[in-house]
């Protein structure tokens, strides 16, 4: 049967997301979750919900759930487009923008997913390697040519973020369509989402996975001017989005008022986190993510395993061309604490 | 902006979802929704996981789902993969199996998502006519030599099926993977999972959105060999079911005495509506879905507005070659009184 699947997709080896331990006891910091519970007006309006809504099929628009984003926008409703994850609006992206042998372009090290997409779609992954201080030059950008542009901001797995400022930049230098992915920004100091306005190139990716706390709920949104919206909407599944996570993500949007909370309390645990790693040696760059970069310290994958032998998980990446380093994500205070603590240990 | 869209992408149409009214107050016979609740076992496990596992990643395979599915099916866990509804999974085939160019072979008129994501995919749609009877001619299939080949079985909008032999004449004929679509499987007398065993190239989708009363919740499966699941997993989005749809889907598998209560009601109703609408002069195929064909009588666009204007809503369907037809669901004995009551004072 292997012989059936496009050759291209039988050589893939496939993205491998975080392990997710089916033992409890870990203290989990490798998928960069959020360590605290979403807004309790989530739970409530899903509970809500549990009626006949479920037998039929779901907006396939999410009406009111891209209305609730307008309005935290600022932008008109056809601006919004939901998703299953903001991962399904990368795949949706790369199969509306991107064809076989077309160039798709992202920096490096950044979120592996994008050259896994580029693979499925058959399009030729480029990576654009970051400058020493964390930019992004965006005359190689615009050499490549892309067909389609994404930059994590702020980038994974280093934190950092360029300025609004700097991927204005780089979207007039393209003639394509340039995807900011922003599901960390939650926690950074500025967002793009500004950038739509002037730049029709610009589309603004967002997920509630990370600052509102629903990773298992599969809700995410693009914002980009309604043109882009409607020739998304054709290739888009129908009914991506189901009943209850458009329910569930509309509240949490609209409390947010508990997302600042959160915010506020995963930065402070930040700070201290990253002045702890600078200590153990490690070369930290400033993070505007719910999450730190440790790079050229302690051996990055010796550290980790002996990191998993105490029942702590962080994630060991490794990109071609780079040392090896460790991405921790930052728990409640206890959660660090121990980390901190089993990292000092190990010595 | 649209320029930057694939030129294929650009010139679609785009699939167009039947009409969800926005106002209440319609008999909604239009989508082939389940007119019964899904079984209170749904919204009890979906309430009972509003919790600590919102804020954590789904497992990105579904072991639990999985092993219910398979457990009903007497296959290993292996050989089901879970997707954000059918349409999903048709999606994840169409790109793992059909690249630019390729031939996507289908019967002809069925669902019409099959040409949407032939499309979408750059790939080229090739229609099977049924033959008046409604059955197909493996000759066709095979000499179609198509990449990757579609039946719905049972079909919309006839509500006819193959019966498994003739489905096997038509694998064995062809070399590449034939998916057999048993969306509407729940309401049929038989189905093709013991295929799948025979068969290494006959893969089995199932959804729980009509028999299973779960359009909102977005799950459905498919059976297939376990390299066959292997290499899908790489094509798929990490996380594309989230934990609730994993949840509650495995609860209504579960509950297997009240899906055959459902749908021993459902069967009730067809058999007295499929009555009904002969004696209207409509030619109404034997059906094994939940919905009714009406072709060959009174007109169809006519009847539809019509019934439209009394608060009625039935799907006018349009095939090329085709006379245009009324898809109509089995909803409760009074929508289906409600109907005929309608259709009658039309006449």
């Amino acid at each position: 049967m292997s012989r059936y699947f496009l050759p291209h997709i039988d050589r893939m080896a496939g993205y491998a997301p975080g392990e997710q331990p089916r033992d409890g006891g870990f203290v989990k910091l490798n998928t960069n979750e959020n360590p605290y519970p979403p807004s309790p007006r989530v739970a409530e309006a899903i509970a809500g919900a549990l009626d006949g809504r479920l037998r039929r099929y779901p907006d396939p628009v999410g009406t009111a759930f891209r209305e609730v984003a307008a309005r935290l926008h600022g932008v008109e409703p056809g601006m919004i487009l939901a998703g299953n994850g903001s991962d399904d609006l990368l795949t949706i992206l790369t199969r509306a923008f991107a064809g076989p042998g077309d160039v798709v372009a992202y920096p490096s090290p950044s979120y592996i997913l994008y050259r896994t997409l580029a693979e499925i779609q058959g399009a030729r992954p480029l990576e654009i390697p970051f400058e020493p201080d964390w930019t992004l030059d965006p005359d190689r950008f615009a050499r490549a040519r892309p067909r389609l542009a994404f930059i994590a901001n702020p980038n994974s797995p280093s934190g950092t973020a360029l300025t609004p400022g700097q991927l204005a930049a780089i979207a007039e230098r393209l003639d394509a369509p340039l995807v900011v992915d922003e599901a960390y920004v939650d926690f950074a100091e500025a967002d793009a989402v500004a950038l739509v306005a002037d730049h029709p190139n610009v589309i603004v990716l967002r997920t509630l996975s990370k600052g509102y706390s629903l990773a298992g709920l599969r809700i995410g949104y693009l914002v980009a001017r309604p043109e882009v919206v409607a020739g998304l909407v054709k290739v888009k599944d129908s009914y991506n989005c189901d009943t209850l996570s458009l329910v569930g993500g509309a509240a949490a949007l609209a409390d947010q008022a508990y997302l600042w909370k959160s915010r506020g309390r995963i930065i402070a645990t930040r700070t201290r986190l990253v002045a702890a790693l600078r200590e153990f040696g490690y070369l930290v760059p400033e993070t505007q993510a719910n999450f730190a970069w440790c790079a050229g310290g302690p051996p990055a994958a010796a550290t980790y395993e002996a990191l998993k032998e105490r029942k702590i998980l962080v994630r060991l990446m490794r990109y071609p061309g780079h040392s090896d380093g460790l991405r921790v994500t930052v728990g409640t205070d206890d959660e660090v604490d121990r980390f901190l603590g089993a990292l000092g240990a190990i010595g």
